[in-house]
């Protein structure tokens, strides 16, 4: 092993109060053992689908057993379709009827989606159980695994059921990302590019740079992608846990729209996640023209470096400004009823949270074609 | 007015770094306007149900409407088999429906069934809401409303899926207690008792040369009662928050077994939850007995004590040691799967949780009558 994989790095913060260390590194179970703490543990229950059951529970697996031989899983449905109630009740079912004790590991390997699900279910399991992030996917491992949020969809209300439960431990192993599609990469990276326009432009510059690289995959270009989004997430969320101080809220930026997107689409996978929310930002973009004179310069420097990641800027199948505000109306920023509260830019690497935005002006950006960009 | 009901006594604590108060008196709502903290919500949502609807729903509503006049109610059903998932996929559509955001307050105007489920779907709304406890029962004004532990029962599993969400106020009006039957009021007794055994000797003294009045619900000793019980349990909580450090844990005199009992009765209210405890805490003073030879004489004082307020020391019909020990498998307690945890008394005022308690030894307890105390 040569050096630069035995390489890894920490990165260790607090969500209120509770402690938290995420380790990053190529073959990072090659490394060291990082589970130690399950020797403690009554059982560790690895809730994963089909698909990553396949590529990696055997070396997670391997790696815990000679920690501990209680090593269980649970197979969930892939697709956000499966990001439901009947999910949670399933896997309910599932560590009721092996009367598993509160003492238990809940791990979550998998993209967002088993994230979302295993994080929700770890809080509510007898109370809350320990709760470890092992995430898949690019959008995994540089957002969602960290900061607590989780949730289920619920009906056609994306991420209406959840709560704030932080991991207590994430490991990013960056060789998992060798069997994401280039597609769900991509769309991954919408979320890096969202931390560069809400708070950092001197990264949004550096993926300007350096976006050949991350589209190649060159590895110490990867690793520092990855690192520096967590170091940027984990400060944000220690700051404000529970957004309640209008800096995480920031980290919303596009999602008001996505998540409308996503409803409509009945939680399809016909656009992933992070495609929507690369159409929301686009939507965005013009709002924040249309409020605070977003520049058309910083626009097409945005809608530019999207396109280096071949992410949607608008959707091919028209979706009725209609039907965007029924589902706006489910947003969990909304401090009023009937209100829309939208994060918006203001500056590349400068954004703010907008509250009670004029409707028509909102009618306006979803109805404005790319052309007019 | 006169001056003893203009009174109301304040307690100010912390739940993991979130602040509560209780506030504590006869006529509360007739005292001071409590709900100015309202002003800034979006929904006041109060969730009782018909019979406490009935009787206190237009008090409340009425002080809260000199604040907001946005307020809704939800009336569930009563009784412990609805304090169910079937009731939260109920108010979660409810609420879903009318569009509420993130920023409405959830109010449980109830006794402790109403509590707990208010506080888990405050909990798992959109990620939480603002939650207020406005006990009703003698149960919920001493015990429940207090420390932010909420569940729902499972199938046959007592409290399985819940969370700990602290209620951000806690509004005790006393008067409320007037139309609590003298069976449920005695029923709430035990974990006032509970506090005495397990951790408070002198407050079980008091208990011992007060029942009287407190059968009598003589104002001045009710409101000791029920200050001195919050007292003991904030300070309790906040030491302890998410019973991790041995204390808030001996809370749980007596529940391993009463729990076990709930479910074997289908949560049907034959015997109510403060009942079962009695039963519980009577086979706990037995197994202490067998495991640290607690005293017959402490026995005997405990035993009189539950009599006085005519609570049940035995199940009049047989429940089956293979019974008890199939749901002690659900018991939250337990490090170990197939290991036994209780809480037991080693003297009056003083308790502690013995780890894999022998098998046979609980057996032997539960197997014996009243009859050998
Ligand atoms: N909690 C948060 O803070 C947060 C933040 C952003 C997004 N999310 C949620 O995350 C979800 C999206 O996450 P996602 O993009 O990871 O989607 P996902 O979890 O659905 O994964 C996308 C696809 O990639 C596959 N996959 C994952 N890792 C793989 C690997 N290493 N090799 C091969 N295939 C792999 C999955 O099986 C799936 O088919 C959404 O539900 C979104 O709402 C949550
Ligand atoms: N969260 C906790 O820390 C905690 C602690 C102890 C018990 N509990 C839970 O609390 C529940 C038991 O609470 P409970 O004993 O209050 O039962 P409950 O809420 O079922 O109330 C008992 C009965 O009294 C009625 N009632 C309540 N207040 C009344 C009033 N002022 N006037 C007339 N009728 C009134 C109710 O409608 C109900 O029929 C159980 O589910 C138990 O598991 C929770
Ligand atoms: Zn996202
Ligand atoms: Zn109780």
């Amino acid at each position: 092993m040569n050096k630069f994989l035995n390489n890894f790095d920490k990165i260790k913060f607090f969500f209120n109060g509770k402690e938290c260390s995420i380790f990053i590194g190529f073959d990072l179970f090659k490394i060291k053992n990082f589970f130690e703490k399950f020797k403690e543990k009554d059982q560790v229950v690895i809730i994963t689908n089909q698909r990553l059951y396949d590529l990696y529970y055997q070396e997670i697996r391997k790696s815990i057993l000679t920690i501990t031989n209680r090593v269980d899983k649970i197979i969930v449905s892939d697709g956000e379709k499966n990001k439901s109630l009947k999910t949670v009740i399933y896997v309910l079912n599932f560590l009721k009827k092996r009367r598993y004790s509160k003492n238990i590991v809940l791990v979550a390997l998998g993209g967002g989606l088993i994230g979302d699900l295993t994080g929700f279910i770890s809080s509510i399991y007898l109370r809350g159980t320990y709760f470890v992030q092992i995430p898949t996917s690019l959008l995994a491992q540089i957002d969602s695994s960290i900061g607590g949020k989780n949730a289920i969809n619920y009906k056609d209300a994306k991420n209406m059921v959840g709560s704030f439960y932080h991991p207590n431990l994430i490991l990013i192993n960056l060789s998992f990302l060798n069997t994401v599609s280039d597609r769900q990469f991509q769309s991954g990276m919408t979320e890096a590019i969202k931390y560069g326009i809400a708070m950092d432009y001197s990264f949004f510059c550096w993926l300007e740079n350096n976006y050949k690289k991350i589209l190649f995959r060159e590895k110490e270009t990867i690793k520092y992608l990855v690192y520096y989004c967590c170091k940027i997430k984990s400060e944000i969320i220690s700051q404000d846990p529970e957004e309640n101080q209008n800096k995480r809220v920031l980290l919303n930026l596009g999602h008001t729209f996505a998540h409308a997107i996503e409803s409509k689409l009945n939680f399809s996978d016909v656009l992933y996640h992070g495609e929507t929310v690369s159409i929301g930002i686009v939507t965005s973009l013009k709002v924040a023209n249309l409020i605070n004179k977003f520049s058309k310069k910083n626009t097409n420097r945005i809608i530019s470096l999207l396109k280096k990641f071949s992410l949607p800027l608008f959707l091919s199948k028209e979706m009725s400004y209609e039907d965007y505000l029924f589902f706006i109306q489910y947003d969990k920023k909304r401090i009023r009823r009937n209100q829309i509260d939208l994060v918006l830019p203001v500056e590349i690497g400068k954004s703010s949270l907008y509250r009670n935005v004029d409707r028509n002006i909102v009618i306006r950006a979803i109805n404005s074609k790319i052309k007019n960009f």
